[in-house]
């Protein structure tokens, strides 16, 4: 396509999905903060290492930063192209979504929350699953730059409602992963095999991707390779409360799934793997989850 | 085979699983406290409905009854056939499988805790989870007739491990569901689509049998059909918890998670799904998760 | 005093606590948004009612409204005279606080944030607890005036430290009544006569403020005198929750109990005095509370 | 009086109160296992030291051991005199003491369970609390020995119900314990006074025995001194649960409490009073309630 297309922040997921843009667009920029893998992304992909002011003149703008926070503070350091979408693909906060794209209206850019799920392998793939928040009409135009990162790409609502859904998708997964980690604490301790049980829970009621994939592969394995760091769980569950409070409802069990997380993270290891949230229930109980 | 087979409670679960008997055993009794029911089966499939003291003189007898405690006084009141094994289907208490196997060995007798998860359509087409606790031959010696009824049939343990396995399944489907009610109805609370938002958790790390079937068929169809009564899911987690107990663990997830499903079976209508556990979570919050 | 003092805001409380000052200060304004009872106030206890504009030209101003969001909109439409005293008696937001102290300051008006507790007996025989978060120097200038209401009277920290104190207060009012409800329901399902057993725990370590009071004239008595609102300890609750998460603590119990309060807050009948958030349990368990 | 006692168990507690009863009593008989305790007794207060065989030969035999089971070991192994009493001063369990009740009333001897609260101190000084279930003519009978030990002495109900009311005392004294942690951190982390907090909160309708007494001088003073083991509350707030959970009633708050305790008493250093359970929340928080 002709128009131009931006990366901003190639960290282990934004580096791999903004290999794929070069296919489909004529020019691609990318940047980050540490500009050396910049330069290496355009040596491995034919992408373009450009200045922050000169990938903000892009038609499109991916971002993949930590925070919103990350986010907020870049967009108010540049003069973005008037007409340009801006499609944030940072697991942030849905608040700050309503803010950028009610100001950035104002300078003729739309802003669109677009997280996205499906860990390094989806990003790798182009197979990741992309939840919109935003203008309709700015969907339907990102639509193309979209669906060259992304498999399932859904337009679930409003400004805010991507990273609404993202937060509470990962809340899923904080909860699924510490009530397997509890259950199957207790079937250990009365002798249970934990992988005939586990293989016997995949083909019931109680399965989730925690019991098909992330138990077996990181926690029973004992290998909690970090590809999603903890502190980041940690965030996201606090988003998801944040959600639950601005309601004004009451959630007894994702605010102890976000208490319990939170401890975790406060007491982990530096650079731990979400996964590892299981060891804090496993130093209260002496009991390895193997 | 020539081994004659006994099929005793013919609920909406035992009623399939005994259909597939006759195409694998000669001889096929079945017994029902209604006893009506037990001869409609037998002009059905052509089993034999038979007095209770007969059907205790198969090789092989099935259980599939409420609770441990219907299979402990039902036991009770029999003489059961030397050599036979006892399939206790029922989701029911480790201590009691325990306790039952060590006493029917004196009589060598063996009892198999052999609790089954696939919904009445699993037993329908014979495709059921097994997961087995008991001794191990006796387990070999079974397995031609858990065949007829389950696919994944699975040795879990000693007696009472596939009791334990089935109620921490049980748990962890009560902790998925109610964690979804709260997250998609913060969602709703925020503008969200719910449809997409479960397509997008459907396609991402979050996702459970509970997102993928039972929300949407279930509650966001508001039809709650009554295939697995709340009383049942209540006792379940109760077994789970019992578990936490007695290995001195401490479990707050799935402690909680207990409480609510004990409090919305309480206070629910008579007769309701276990899926209609989140209406008194809706009661709560007003929203409708629809 | 020659001081002039302003109390605005004249509710169950605020009634109350204004009648004390015209015994120490020569000239006492009271405004109410309800001017009716401004006028009462004056003609009860000799005090002045004056219009707002009037009420915030006194050296020291007192206000008691329902939420600090009141408060703000309040100060924000009136003309305060430079150098007063600002206290407001309200149980508010500590980040409110401190933005309201903060920009008075810029006009020379010290902002104090002072809770009460004590009930409306205590407002009525000046011996509430004043709990004042602020400048040091402007608490000592107001201690006369805090004295004509209060008994102790504390300077806990900073401004938002009195809202935070309070907050904090409420919430462990708001555990204590939850727990002593489950506690007691325990017992009186085992056969145990509560009173007794309220006896000995008030002779005991388990014992609190809601054993000695709450529970034997609010809940046992079946009066639920409505002094205390249900949805104002729900905001409270909300508020010390907030504190929580602004430090980004973990806090399983005090997150859960908040939530607990919330349900029963949105599931109560109108004007429910706090203590009737055991209703909401008492219709899980069906175990009446007396 | 004529009648003769016996006290059996002389650990940090039963020391105490059995040096009150040869003020009472003529004949007080002590016994412990380790019997150099029960010379030293006989040394210091006047009391025999005598085999356990003699000991339960006294008209009101006292026992205060760690546990329930300890009891019902000691009672199976001797013969005790017929119309006697046996008044059973641990915190032990309701339903051991029904079936001792149950089973020594064939024998013609009277079991009371008949837990204390009050500590060392109140052991020291024979103003403990003591909650009795069990048969109201027996209570009344044994009424001049509680005395010689306690001073409010209640009858609270049936066999169980004494150690009902001690297992919920000691459950809500977690509960405030805990949650004045999570609540004291919050503050602190506001840069809150700790200590003017404490009080203004011990003069408002927050306010526990823990805000009163531990939390000063055991937690804020640093000295957590070992006069109630963790271990013992960890079993205590289990038998709260039990009872709970025999009612079939759900406790969020109650059963959240027992996890984290018996978390923190798993994770404890060997040896520590209860108060020390919030070095568990310290570590998580890195704020140290100081």
């Amino acid at each position: 396509m002709s128009q131009s297309v931006a990366f901003i922040g190639l960290g282990a997921m934004g580096y791999r999905m903004a290999a794929h843009l070069p296919k489909h667009f004529d020019t691609v920029y990318v940047w980050n903060r540490n500009f050396e893998k910049a330069k290496q992304h355009a040596a491995d992909y034919g992408t373009k290492a450009v200045s922050l002011e000169q990938a903000v003149q892009a038609d499109i703008i991916f971002s993949c930063l930590p925070t919103s926070t990350d986010v907020e503070t870049l967009i108010s350091s540049v003069e973005i192209k008037s007409g340009a979408i801006w499609i944030d693909c940072t697991s942030g906060v849905p608040n700050s979504a309503r803010a950028l794209a009610s100001s950035l209206k104002q300078l003729n850019i739309d802003f669109l929350d677009a997280p996205v799920s499906g860990q390094t392998v989806g990003a790798e793939n182009a197979t990741l699953t992309v939840m919109v928040g935003g203008d309709a009409a700015a969907f339907e135009r990102a639509l193309p730059a979209l669906q060259a990162v992304g498999k399932l790409i859904k337009h679930v609502g409003e400004s805010g409602a991507g990273f609404a859904v993202k937060a509470v998708n990962n809340m899923l997964l904080a909860v699924n992963l510490w009530s397997v980690a509890e259950g199957f604490s207790a079937l250990k301790a009365h002798g249970v095999s934990l992988n005939e049980a586990l293989e016997c829970i995949n083909a019931s009621s109680g399965k989730s991707l925690v019991t098909e994939t992330i138990f077996p592969q990181r926690v029973l394995s004992r290998e909690f390779p970090v590809t999603f760091g903890l502190p980041l769980l940690a965030k996201d569950t606090g988003i998801a409360l944040d959600l639950v409070k601005q309601a004004k409802l009451p959630a007894p069990l994702l605010s102890l799934t976000q208490s319990l997380i939170q401890a975790a993270h406060l007491t982990a290891e530096d650079n731990s793997d979400f996964s590892a949230a299981v060891k804090m229930y496993e130093a209260w109980t002496k009991i390895t989850l193997e």
